[in-house]
Parts: structure tokens; sequence; C-alpha cells
């Protein structure tokens, strides 16, 4: 087989770096638009970021969201949002959009699922229909939804899992990965190859090693944040932006928390989504710069201030905890509107004020500053 | 006891009246602005209409909203809402609202209300607990809430009902609404008398009368559309409408349908309100200028035009059937909101359409084109 030595264009370009630490200041250019990176890309599983529409994106300043290729594949499928223009189209975002792969999804479905070397079998979490994707597939349904970053097919391994489990798993990701992007027939969109590995550090250099090797338009970090310590991730992403190439895009897939987010730039990663915010804003916990708060504590039924005196949301120019709490407990659809907003919001503008701290080469201090905040409270 | 026969000023003035109809075309004046007649206000229970921001409504158009006082009563209670500037601070809405005086929610507790001379002992249905409504108390509330359209607290009967309890109902309705005009306390809000008298044009004759001879800022008819025949409402209209003085608002309460508007604006009602299109945009039924379009129907599957081609929504202008019925069947928060927003810019369109046709005095024409569309799907 004669391998095609040549690298694609890396779409990253690096306005900054840090020299305390392994952060870097960037942009990424996709065919809809830039990303200033560090970014974080709310979660719109099902063709929506869940109870906000994408006005509220765009004000809130998000650049790209996530879409779920294994939901959207089952419902309302791959090819009926091709003839609306893909995902931009049906759902009226005219920003940038990373689609997974499906292979966590797939995983998550447990004993509905059978990996092979062809591909993953399974059944439809909604009518138990079976269903199939190889990685080809999985570039195709990307193809189809019009996803500007395109991820590749994965195999996922439970938590903990052994060394003989793992690397069988990597190996078969790294087979798979060539595939991917021998599939890949749009190039106007970007293809990122996922790094496995486990909680193992050489396996890890390996799959970066092998991912480099094929070379994609960048990379992610995938398996991590599956019940492990945050010690262990941690050392895991820093084993993994290690061996990348410095100047292509870095992605931890489905992290995490505000600290995993601070602690995943400190050591090079760009690009980061979780359902986190949206889902938390669901069940009435809300991010502020002092710590979680939580809706429907008592201590909040006649309070008059905003969530977060130092937020500029929607949701905090407009309405008192009491009024967000009388919501939530109420039941009210209109809760989690306003609560989704201010969670995002949140999450984006942590990432705009990282990014300041990069450019201004002063992200230890703010680093500081977050944790001396948290721990205030 | 002297009375006081000096009537309050009307909020009403009148720009114009059909020749074909009863039809008036006016405007309604309260501390928070001008309202433009016939209207129709969206319900917004529990401080907030349901799924929607007040920029949302401002968007469509809206001018008034309706406050459940029930329900902001048991919860989070009026004193609450009080400290926070009234509704119009606490849910952020700074036009009119009209609040209902709890009457008809605490009959439709049934089993957990006693009504007697005093007022209406109920239990909570949130905790049980017992509470109590004089009609003193429904105005102090109501003036809590910092409402600009009072109601006056009425007793509602069930449907069909006897004659007898009819004349009692009634007779209390009346002498409730001399005690809620005594307790006003605050002469910059707006106190409207309801008008009962169930099935009876002639204990409906009475109950207008008592209600114009005690002089209130406007009247509402009550106790309709709650099984009657549709004939049998529209005749209870006119038997009202025919008795109440020319130069006041009248308000027709929680009705109806589309063709109800229309019907009562014929028959000389201002002002209306209803669930309806918040309810049925919940459960993914839509209002177009042609009939009902019902989300879920497979034949909007893969269907790429919007509700209503006509319609100049926020959700028309935006988005396909075959998008919105994906959210619907896939329960995303979303649907709720982009279907409230349309259904409630239908309602709110229409009454815009009836103003400008009574302006022209062609309703007549407006009427007949309104039921050919209908009748044309």
């Amino acid at each position: 087989m004669i391998e095609d030595n040549t690298k694609p264009p890396s779409p990253l370009r690096i306005l900054s770096t840090s020299s305390e630490s392994q952060a870097r200041r960037a942009v990424v250019t996709t065919r809809h638009g830039t990303i200033q990176t560090p970014v974080f890309m709310p979660v719109g599983t099902q063709a929506t970021v869940k109870a906000i529409t994408p006005d509220n994106l765009k004000d809130i300043g998000a650049e790209v969201i996530l879409g779920n290729t294994y939901h959207l594949f089952v419902r309302p499928g791959h090819r009926l949002i091709e003839q609306f223009g893909g995902l931009h189209g049906f759902m009226n975002w005219d920003r940038s959009i990373l689609t997974d792969s499906g292979g966590f999804q797939i995983f998550s479905l447990k004993d509905l699922a059978t990996i092979t070397e062809e591909g993953a079998a399974f059944r439809s979490h909604l009518d138990g229909s079976r269903l199939f994707l190889s990685p080809e597939d999985a570039v195709a349904v990307q193809e189809a939804l019009g996803s500007d970053i395109m991820m590749c097919l994965d195999t996922c391994i439970p938590y903990p899992a052994d060394r003989a489990e793992t690397v069988a798993a990597t190996a078969l990701t790294g087979r798979w990965a060539r595939r991917c992007r021998a599939a890949q027939s749009r190039p106007d969109r970007l293809l990122f190859g996922i790094v496995q590995g486990g909680m193992f550090a050489d396996l890890r250099r390996q799959s970066a090693d092998t991912m480099v090797e094929i070379g994609f338009d960048g990379y992610a970090i995938g398996g991590l944040s599956v019940g492990e310590e945050k010690a262990t991730m941690y050392e895991m992403t820093e084993v993994t932006t290690d061996c990348l190439p410095f100047d292509y895009p870095r992605y931890l897939m489905g992290v995490g928390t505000p600290e995993d987010l601070v602690e995943g730039v400190w050591r090079g990663v760009d690009m980061f989504d979780c359902v986190m915010p949206t889902r938390n804003a669901r069940n009435g916990t809300l991010f502020t710069s002092t710590g979680k708060l939580i809706l429907k504590n008592a201590r909040y039924r006649d309070d008059p201030l905003p969530v977060d005196e130092t937020c500029t949301c929607y949701t905090c120019r407009h309405y008192s905890r009491a009024y967000l709490r009388h919501l939530f407990v109420s039941r009210e659809i209109l809760a989690y509107h306003l609560n989704t907003i201010h969670n995002i919001h949140y999450y984006v503008n942590l990432m705009r004020r990282i990014r300041e701290a990069i450019v201004d080469d002063r992200l230890a201090a703010f680093r500081n500053d977050f944790y001396g905040r948290l721990a205030a409270e």
C-alpha cells in the first residue's frame, strides 16, 4: 500500500502561546467561518441545543456547536437532514458544526451493540431496529449532515479496562481511522482522528503516532472522563497532547467541568464539548464565578440578586434568583430556557476570559484567581 | 346606604364602529400603556406565558397578558411578588397585565372548595393547605400583584345548572362585586365587574344591570365556554353586550377558538383570553389560516414549507414543518418554544386583522373570507 505522506494543511492558526503552560490562543477556520480557541462547543444532540434557539446561541457568542451522529442517524435520519441543506439548513444555524462519529453513543448502548472488524452493529434505542455503522458509513453520514468538523468512528472501552482489551480496541480504532480517511469524499470538510489508549500512557502515545501518521485535520482525545480519577484524566491528556503536532487543533471529547476546561487548556487543548452546562441548567444547577448555585434551595425564595452579579447574560440582566427559583419549582418551561442561556454563557464567557489570559500571558494568575473564587464560596 | 352614583371615567376610547355588527375598534388605557382592541390576551398563569419570554411577546406585538390570581396566591404568594415590584417587576413585563380574581380556578377545584356568603374556602392543589379568599382579599391580592386590570371575585356554577342555583350564584356574585368595588384602595388600577347569569337570558340582563349600577371600569362576561353549545354561548354573549354601556370595555372570559373571537367581536366584545393557543402549541397543534395543523402527522416528515405560508412569525420565518415535527416527536423543549411563538402570533395577528377590518368597515367580508379559508382545507 502506497501511503500519501502529504499532511493536510492545518485549519489552525496560532495567535499567542503561553510561556507558563502548553496553552495556545488560536483560530480554527471551517467552511462556515472562524472559531476562536480555546473554545467550548455547546451540545446540540438532536439538531437543537436543548431549550434555546440558534439566535440565543449567537447572542451568547457561540461559534460552533456539536451534533450527535448516532441520534440524528436514528431520528430523523441523515438523508432527510441532507434534503434540508444539512444540519445547518435544517436547524437554522449558519456557524460551524462539529459532529461526533456515533462511536461513543453506540458504545453506551452496551448490550444493544456488537463491534466487529467491519463496524458496529447495534439496535436503535427508540424502536429496537437493527442498524449498522462502518467507518465508511460514519463518514458518509457526517458528510450528509453537512458537518464542518467530522470525527472518525472509534471504539470505546469500559472503564476500567485491562491492557489486552485496550490494546485491541486501540488497534481497531487505528484501522478504522485509516478507513475513515480513505472514505472522505468532501475535501471542504475537516476530519479529526481520535486518540484512544485507555489509561495506558504508552498506548496513548502509540495511538497518537498512528493518527499523526495517517494525517488528519485535527486530533481528538477520546476515552477520557469515563470514570477515572481527575489526576489520571489530566495525565492522559498531557501524555497525548505531548505527542500531537503543535500546529493542529486538539479536541478533548466530552469534557467537562469548568475546572476541567482550565486544566485542559493548560495542557494544550483547543476544543471541548460537554452536556454539563445544558443538562445542569435543566436540573436547576447554575454555574457562577463562585461555584454552583442550586436554584431549588429555599434560601433563594426571595433573593432579588441575579444568579451571578458579575454575569452579563440575558438571564442575569433580566431576572432574579427568586423568579428563576419560582419558575424551576413550578416546572415552567421558561426555567429551562433561561437557565440554559445562563449556563452556556458561563462556559462561553469562561473560554473568552481564558483566551484573553493567554494573549496577556497571565494564564497562571488567571487559574489561581479562578480557583480562589471557587474556594471562597 | 348612600350610593355613589358617579360612574368612573371609561378607560376605553372608541376609534371606529362597524355598520354591519356590534364590533368596535378602540383603545384601552392602563397605567402601563395602551391596548389596541379588540385584543387577545395570552395567558401567563404562573408569572410566565408558558415556554416564551416577555421579549418574544413584545416581538409578536402582545400588549397585555393575563395572570391567574389563584395560582400566584398559592405559589409563590402575592406578598413575595409585591416585594419584586409586582408581577411586572417579578417577570420582567412592562406592558399591561390583567388578573382574574381566582374565582374560576377555585370553582374548578370542586371538592376542595366551599363557597359561603363571606367568601371561598379552599385547599391548595399543591399541598392541600387550607386557604380562604373573600371578595376583599381578591382585590387586595390583585393590588399586591400590581395588576392593571383587576377582576371582581365571582361565583361560578357547573354546567348545566338549574334556575334556582343560577339565581343564587348570580345574586351572590352581585353582592361580592359591591364588596370588591368598596375594597379597592388603588384608584390607578382598573376593576371590572363580571356578569354571570348562566344560560338564562333574563338572569344575564339582571346581572349586567347590577354590575352597571355598581359602576365598574369595564365589564366581563363570565360563566361561558363551560360546556354549552356554541349557539348558546354566542346568544348569551349578545344578550349581555346589549345590556352593557356602549363606551366601557367588554371582556369575554376564557374564550376561545379563532372562530369564537370573530363571533365575539361581531357581538361587541373588546377583550378575550384563552389557554388554547399556548396549550395547543405544547400539544403540537398549530393554528393556520386554513385550519389546524397536527405536527405529529407523518405527512409533515419531510415537508419543507413553514407552518403557514402567509405567516410572518419568527417560527415560520426560520423553520420548516419537517424540523418542527422532528423537535416535537423528539420531545425537545425548543418545540414548545417555537410552537408557542407561532400560535400566539396567530391569535395576535388575527385580532390585528380584525381591527383593520373594523376600521375599513368590512368586517362581514372579513368574516366570510375567514370561514371560507377554513372550509377550503
